[in-house]
């Protein structure tokens, strides 16, 4: 990719709307734009201070374009790094091509995905992971994820990175002039001192790699199972979550939903429901294959709700408690069996239909249960609750920094395995030259995150994963 | 609507790009955004002057929202004649909606459709025919109606509306100031100069109602019926036409396309080709129904092609040139009955397959034959230059106003109406008083175009139409 280019792109989402924004950027920008620019008040576009906005016609030759707002943004000082001017025109479509066709004819180039974001990075206004922050920021769709992406685009996780190996570096300097000096026997680092970094760097890698399966679950959302059959109220269960009206609900066994997965929002963790179709006990074969679905649903989720209808129970009043649920308590005891380290969450819905006695019994009859009424909102706030004990939110409260992109996680692994490396050498007195080595390689991954090392393949494939006009 | 709040709207279409904007506008935007906004250089935005750019972060409490560019227009100095604070986010839907909720939760209401450009009026930054052409100008998806909605946005129909408004208020004014000295039989109106007034707005308002057809089909695109049997190269010819493949060929007859309606830009104007199945004579009663709806689809057409296979007559060389077209001829006859009036181009296709004198014959049989190839791409654009030449191009070359909107159009006919009521009076010397409430009346309904004479079903009708954030 030419850095040297000047480059256009619509950066506002595509489609109609009131007004679009399209970019220009690069050593060019305000050259090429200026005669295209009529300001209503007869400015010269070229001639005017960085950061302020100018109304005037986009011209193609005679012909009148649009009715625009330009802002300019000179020099260094715009998201870019370079001279950079934002053109605000009407939102239709039409008129958008008409103005890019007209730039990329006066010069520019169309710019790629994320190449605005990676010319701020080359440009250094930030650093890689800041860069990578970006696009999470941009598809971040609940609070969590937004607060993860937000901090590290702050540059949260990259300080962090970025002063462990300055300290790192400074100790790989001192160890590296002892080699100089080898024959004097001279100890310019101090071995106490190295070593107390050593331990406080390998823990802030281990619990930056520990992280990570938290971040990755509020990045990729919580994958929940929903085991139940038919008619037990799964539906009126997530709209109750919802707390909306979404999904269809009737009182016929078997009605079938639009959407298999529910995903939604719960103090900011994204959750994501799996609807599922129960394990009843079947000599079908066609049912048979259903439950084998069924528990490879459970097995990619990480929370299994097993919901049935307690109201069911009313009508088999000669029962006994355990008679009346034993089907339920066998299909449990299929879930524990099959998967026992899965947490499992055991709904009584319908709870609305019992008397307090039943509810009694049917509590003492099921150990752990969790009694519910979706139709009446009842029991519904607390299984929220009891879903999002399963995230471990601590980090996020105290702002942590939470390693949400793969990329970082195997860099932070490849940097401990280092460093780990690096501590056996203290231990051992390893020789100066063979430590500055291993030294250097945890150098190396510490500088892959924030983009100190870096190389045009990783570079291609990080900002490709961008929209265009970012 | 209360024009004393304070709105807030997203402004970039709706989705996930790479920026979206937020628009605030109205007394409170500035007060409102400034605390919301931490300036990376710690500067107070209500502080800063209008027409410029901030960097910073939208804060709600301690919780950044994100990083955003803020847009400032200070006093009357903006699009709306508000205050008003365009905030640049990052392109997430969710991050989008946290500022708008934060801005409402802080004072702000949700803009209604149309009500920045409505507040634009009301505040006097445009008149009512020109926010008209805003809406037009988003809409616009061609040169043509482009054209059409930018030079009404600029003002060049309510400039020539408003002349002749004035002008024809001065004579009201004067011709009433007669009434007042009525018994002293004094002429204070030039009734020559009136005369010549009168016939010049009566031009200028005939000739902007005769714009109307033009503009209605600049506006809404011209409907094409294509006639023709299966096979004989309708959608191959809609592809040359198009220059892409977009509709799927093949050589089997009857090979359904996706689409029944395809829309193509010629010239700047949109032209929408209506597909039908041909009208061969037939004794089938559902095939009956389909010649009874390719008459219906005719009938809605402006323009009707008919088209047909050249290249069977090479199959029948036994024939005479009249026997083997006989079917063609019928079948263009009984169009012509039927649609007298309606401008109808005969197209022969595949004459690639046929040798000279066979299309020269074919030529002598049928008259005013347009030969095609529509797989060589033989013919094609001469088929285009008739199309545009249905249209009457002329007004907008000429840059002339053209009236495209209905409401217009109904203001100037009742105009026309009074205008000649008041000819009608001078011809026959009609009393000043009663000449007076034809000249008001008249006066009222060029009002109505520009907004001069308004109430609020009629705004709310317009502005009904626009889209949210504009």
């Amino acid at each position: 990719m030419n850095t040297q280019d000047t480059i256009v792109a619509l950066a506002s989402p595509a489609g109609a709307g009131a007004i679009a924004v399209i970019r220009v950027s690069g050593p060019d920008a305000i050259t090429i734009c200026t005669p295209l620019f009529k300001s209503k008040r007869g400015k010269d576009l070229s001639k005017q201070k960085t950061h302020t906005i100018h109304l005037g016609h986009i011209i193609d030759e005679q012909r009148v374009l649009d009715e625009v707002l330009v802002s300019l943004f000179k020099g260094t000082n715009s998201y870019t790094g370079e001279p950079t001017v934002e053109i605000s025109c009407h939102g239709s479509s039409y008129i958008q091509q008409e103005i890019i066709q007209l730039l990329l004819r006066k010069g520019c180039r169309a710019a790629q995905a994320g190449e605005f974001t990676l010319r701020s990075f080359i440009n250094g206004k930030m650093d890689l992971s800041q860069a990578e922050a970006v696009a999470d920021l941009i598809a971040s769709d609940n609070e969590a994820s937004h607060q993860i992406a937000m901090q590290q685009m702050r540059g949260g996780f990259s300080n962090e990175i970025a002063q462990l190996r300055q300290e790192l570096l400074n100790f790989a300097s001192l160890i590296e002039l002892e080699l100089d000096f080898s024959e004097e026997d001279v100890e310019f680092a101090d071995r106490t001192q190295f070593k107390e970094l050593v331990a406080r760097i390998t823990k802030v890698l281990k619990r930056l790699i520990d992280s990570f399966a938290t971040g990755n679950v509020i990045k990729n959302g919580i994958p929940v199972a929903i085991v139940g059959e038919p008619n037990v109220g799964k539906s009126t269960l997530l709209n109750a979550l919802l707390n909306e009206e979404r999904a269809i609900v009737s009182d016929i066994a078997g009605t079938t939903r639009d959407t298999i997965e529910d995903e939604l929002t719960i103090g900011g963790i994204g959750f994501r429901f799996i609807d599922t179709a129960g394990i009843r006990e079947t000599k079908d074969v066609i049912e048979g294959l259903g439950i084998q679905k069924t528990f490879e649903k459970i097995g990619q989720a990480q929370v299994v709700i097993y919901l049935f209808d307690a109201s069911l129970s009313a009508f088999q009043a000669s029962l006994s408690e355990g008679e009346k649920y034993q089907a339920i308590i066998i299909e449990i005891e299929k879930i524990k069996n099959q998967f026992p380290l899965k947490p499992l969450i055991i709904v009584a819905n319908k709870v609305d239909q019992l008397s307090e006695s039943e509810i009694k019994n049917l509590q003492s009859t099921i150990s752990n249960l969790h009694i519910l009424s979706a139709k009446k909102g009842m029991g519904v706030d607390a299984l929220k609750a009891k879903l999002l004990d399963f995230v471990n939110t601590g980090a996020l409260r105290n702002d942590e920094t939470i390693v949400t992109n793969s990329r970082h996680y195997d860099a932070l692994l490849k940097a401990l395995e280092e460093i780990e490396k690096v501590q056996y050498g203290l231990d051992t007195d390893l020789s100066g030259d063979l430590m500055a080595i291993d030294i250097r390689q945890a150098l190396y991954h510490f500088g892959e995150i924030t983009g100190q090392v870096t190389n045009d393949e990783l570079l291609g494939n990080i900002f490709a994963n961008f929209c265009i006009g970012k």
